[in-house]
């Protein structure tokens, strides 16, 4: 008998001992981090509010209790079940079974008579279906992305749960090894930006957070063949954490399974679907360059099946040595600082993937307080000595002077950005200049794209900040909701609108103007000096961004040579990351003060910056590490 | 068929084009980093002296040409025809057929009476047997190591020849990767004297550089288990070099063919036999102490079997991008420093192993000069800034005073030492000062690993300086064979001698009083103020040997206290290592001097005291690495 199985009868007997008699428990098996017990009787179970408390502190587990499939109605007899429960009133928008978790959420517009009087209706959904029903305002604007995820994992079911399972286990193993040290290895986006891939080794767990592209720059993939990644191997890997979806970070984690690794994505729910969103558009814009795509669709539905969702705070067992908390990064929708605690009191690093330490209009600035932390892995993208972004009001304004140039000419402003997480900013801002009549109303043309990941956001409002929150549950403060903004389909349509001569704004993706839908309204409105460019991502070197934002006077698209006599400006005030001060900040009131800082996630220049300037100002000891390197910590 | 099949029959049809048509080639093959051309024809292969040269040229490759195994008589039928051509006067000690290269080795008293007039007897011998004769003169001492290496070797020459077969195809495969760069992984020997083992890799090739324990702390092996080291698998490893037999350099080499390694071993001749000699009694002293032995005696042979010894100059292909050279590191016999050529030009890298830049008794200093090194890892024993040692008069005459003192009370003096190196240089000064009366002549009685560890010097005279090899070839004025050194045997015989009234001198195993002879000797002279103890070993930690020279007023053996009433010293110019000033001449006349230095293999101040100097007087990018780190070099 393997030691886990040893562990989960005991546990068992444990349970077997606590639990009043009247109650039926039917299984108990690691599921992921938790320890789920399942029972014919999931209310009897809920009536003794103390018993989940008693056991998990008796087990020391995160403990979940579950209905026993046998006791939940099939799904597409639940849903007809609960369609007829509900009453029509409350206009209910869709009905998925969440089967992790035994879980229905009932989308509807009107919540208040999904739960009935008193909770009656609900009390009745769960009598009839066995299924405990979670009740969501219906969002405003309708997710393929979400709709897609949590149906396919529905319909996974079995195989979702069995990998659960195993991942259950292999977390609850025991501990072979009596060495301590732990380390990290660089596999990319050091001295450079973009193919974010690290690392965190102990003698008993490995672990890769993060697995980004390059932009611009395909075949510069993270070092993943080497025997400390995955050359010896993908299943020798424990776990895969991703900061955030942004395809510098998230682009290649597919790509794991195409070469054999079967095991879990800890990342926010948000990051799960926006990972789906994501990919999916970095294989079809590889497709439509004609280059070879980089992993099928199927790799990425493996990679949705295997991620483990957690929320901010939850401190997560990982690895039997590994305890893991995600906290708000304040980047993007469900990014996340990564906070690894080792051992039993062993060592701290923290990782802090893509960051904001101010607030924006949509997201809190990032968390950077923690129990410990010794080491901190630290994004350095705007961490050059010169790297001061406007701020906010500024930016605003800047911006607003744009749209009023455009205005008076009827010329279009032209904002290349990637799909999650500036365009959202933007919107808020466009929104609210225009409603206000700070700008004349124009329209604004959002690829479809930006469209559905302004979709997901509207579909997690409880990452935003407390004010959009409230402001995405109606429908007349909704920033999205403006009338003015236009989701665009195709190139046809986009070179159609280029042509009418009316005011207007465009964003488009990417970002750095990297083969996409943008290279499109470029070729259509870089030689009319009507027009306006505005970059609001950094442009890395070697893409066409770079290469306008340079001063070039034309550019090559598709074989065709196009001038630039459109206006070019650079508003870099809704990047989402810190700026230098920001990162300054970020590691000056971080509690406790890191012992160690690698500096990556920037250019050479830029962490070589920062890095000195966090030596001289707070006597960090700081690094700016190699691809390629490992740093032993303890 | 695979590409080195492909390269093969392209070098095959190239040579059958330039070779004449009496000579018949039976076989091309590669063996280990040679090209091999079998012939029926050897004779006629070497009439032509520029054929070899022309070929090599125009192969690139270097080249073997040997006979056909066809050709050669049987061993056993081979040595009768030799002892019956070669006259009785010769006095032909012993005869050793190499089956790699298909020489016969004759040792004899006269080897003039084996050679013939104008090489008759040779050219007779090659005739009758196939053979190809090399003439040495007998050994002063006889040595079973070198005799049973080589002549397991011959027994093992088949499985000898399959191995040479398959590492030559390894060393010719075609390179997998175009990424380029060069990483050292730290498994062991970083802030810390002892465990040796460093991982040189680039995208295509790993190589293990040495593999030691630690002395003293048996459980803290090198960090094998790391995916970068063999945790990926043990055959994932290309090659091992090792710069010398010492143990906490070469202890483990054989445990790494029970984890599954198969590879090479590069090392010079003597570094193979002393490796041999000294794991063997590393097993034995486990086994002594009632330890687990840590591999077995198959492992060695093993081992030795894949052991593909170089000369020191030799540039040597050994993985399809490195190319190995071997140079003398004056620290012990068949010592060397390592260099790496890695790529076509683009980085390289030098290993010190140990090293001693003042010539000793027996051995030049350090080779420092090499066409490039970007990068060396040099060793530290002694880099502490207090760490001058004695130079070689004084020591010489610091041990010729505790010579005299013994010899007027009677006393006994007690040199623990390892059996390489250090012994061999005492034995030579040891002679000198009785042959010369500077001191009375006195019984030297020498553990039989030490004895057996001279015997070894006296097979390679060729390893060490000129003027020793010219004396170890005239018994007259060899300093090993005076008549006071006496081998011992036992315990027994320990304890026997022990008891003798009469100034005597011992060396005995090992160094830092580990477990082993030395401990019986210290038992039975420690309480008797008329003997003396120096140690001449730099004592790490943990060691019987630091209580000691730390002052310890008595010590306990197998579970007895001992009073240590002896007089005890520390003479240290015999150590066999460069002293703090020794390292820093090494660098400072290195040419060309080295841009990076990592301070390695030595404790945490000595490697930190060098790295800070280094850095300050020469303006080095130095480095203290610890343990399970990696460094990326381009």
């Amino acid at each position: 008998m393997s030691t886990v199985d040893k562990q989960l009868e005991e546990v068992r007997e444990t349970i077997d001992e606590e639990v009043p008699r009247q109650i039926t428990v039917t299984d108990v098996t690691y599921e992921g981090p938790e320890l789920v017990i399942y029972t014919r009787d999931p209310r009897e179970f809920a009536t003794d509010g103390d018993l989940v408390r008693r056991l998990a502190s008796k087990l020391r587990k995160r403990i979940t209790v579950r209905p026993d499939p046998d006791v939940l109605t099939h799904p597409d007899e639940a849903e007809s079940e609960i369609r007829e429960l509900v009453p029509d009133d409350a206009a209910v928008s869709d009905i998925q079974f969440l089967a992790d978790t035994g879980e229905v959420v009932i989308r509807a517009k009107k919540p208040g008579q999904v739960i009935g009087r008193r909770g009656e209706t609900l009390r009745e959904i769960t009598k009839t279906t066995g299924w405990t029903p979670e009740v969501e305002r219906t969002p405003a604007i309708d997710s393929p992305t979400v709709k897609n995820v949590r149906t396919f994992l529905t319909q996974e079911r079995d195989d979702r749960r069995d990998i659960l399972e195993r991942v259950g286990r292999q977390i609850h193993r025991d501990p072979m090894s009596s060495e301590e040290w732990v380390r990290v290895t660089t596999l990319g986006g050091c001295k450079e930006v973009g193919r974010a891939a690290y690392i965190i080794s102990t003698a008993d767990t490995r672990i890769l957070v993060d697995c980004g592209d390059k932009p611009g720059e395909r075949t510069e993939q993270p070092y993943l063949d080497i025997p400390e990644a995955i050359g010896s191997g993908a299943t020798s890997l424990d776990a895969v954490v991703l900061t955030h979806a942004h395809l510098d970070h998230a682009a290649l984690v597919p790509l794991l399974y195409e070469n054999g690794y079967d095991g879990p994505i800890y990342c926010t729910e948000p990051t799960r679907d926006l990972l789906g969103l994501m990919t999916l558009g970095y294989i079809d814009s590889a497709a439509m360059t004609g280059q070879q795509r980089p992993y099928g669709t199927e790799m990425v539905r493996e990679a949705v099946k295997h991620c483990i969702p957690l929320e901010y705070g939850d401190v997560t067992d990982i690895a039997p040595d590994v305890k893991l908390t995600l906290h708000n990064a304040g980047h993007v929708l469900g990014s996340s600082v990564v906070h690894f605690h080792i051992g039993d009191g062993l060592y701290n690093v923290a990782f802090s993937g893509d960051i904001d330490y101010d607030s924006s209009r949509l997201l809190d600035g990032a968390v950077n307080e923690f129990p410990r932390v010794e080491t901190l892995v630290l994004e350095s993208t705007y961490g050059g000595r010169n790297d001061y972004q406007t701020d906010q009001d500024d930016s605003e304004r800047k911006l607003r002077e744009r749209l009023q140039d455009v205005a008076e000419t009827d010329g279009t402003l032209l904002i290349p950005t990637d799909a999650v997480g500036r365009p959202q900013e933007l919107l808020v801002v466009l929104e609210e200049l225009m409603d206000s009549g700070t700008v004349p109303e124009m329209p604004v043309y959002l690829d479809e794209m930006i469209w559905e990941a302004t979709a997901v956001h509207t579909s997690y409002p409880e990452f935003l900040r407390n004010d959009i929150e409230s402001r995405l549950q109606s429908d007349d403060e909704n920033p999205f909701l403006a009338a003015q903004f236009t989701p665009v389909g195709d190139d046809e349509e986009r070179r159609e609108l280029a042509q009418r001569d009316e005011a207007s704004v465009v964003l488009s993706t990417p970002g750095m103007c990297t083969p996409g839908p943008v290279r499109t309204w470029l070729s259509a409105l870089s030689d009319d000096p009507d027009n306006t460019l505005v970059f609001v991502d950094k442009q890395a070197r070697g893409t066409l961004g770079k290469q306008i934002q340079g001063g070039a006077d034309s550019i090559t698209i598709d074989g065709e040579t196009v001038p630039i006599e459109m206006r070019v400006e650079t508003i870099d005030g809704f990047s989402g990351h810190a700026d230098r001060q920001g990162l300054e900040n970020f590691v000056k009131t971080m509690h406790p003060r890191p012992e160690k800082v690698l500096c990556v996630d920037g250019d050479q220049s830029a962490t070589q910056d920062l890095s000195s300037s966090l030596y001289h100002d707070y006597n960090l000891r700081t690094f700016t590490p190699e691809n390629l390197e490992t740093f032993r910590f303890i």
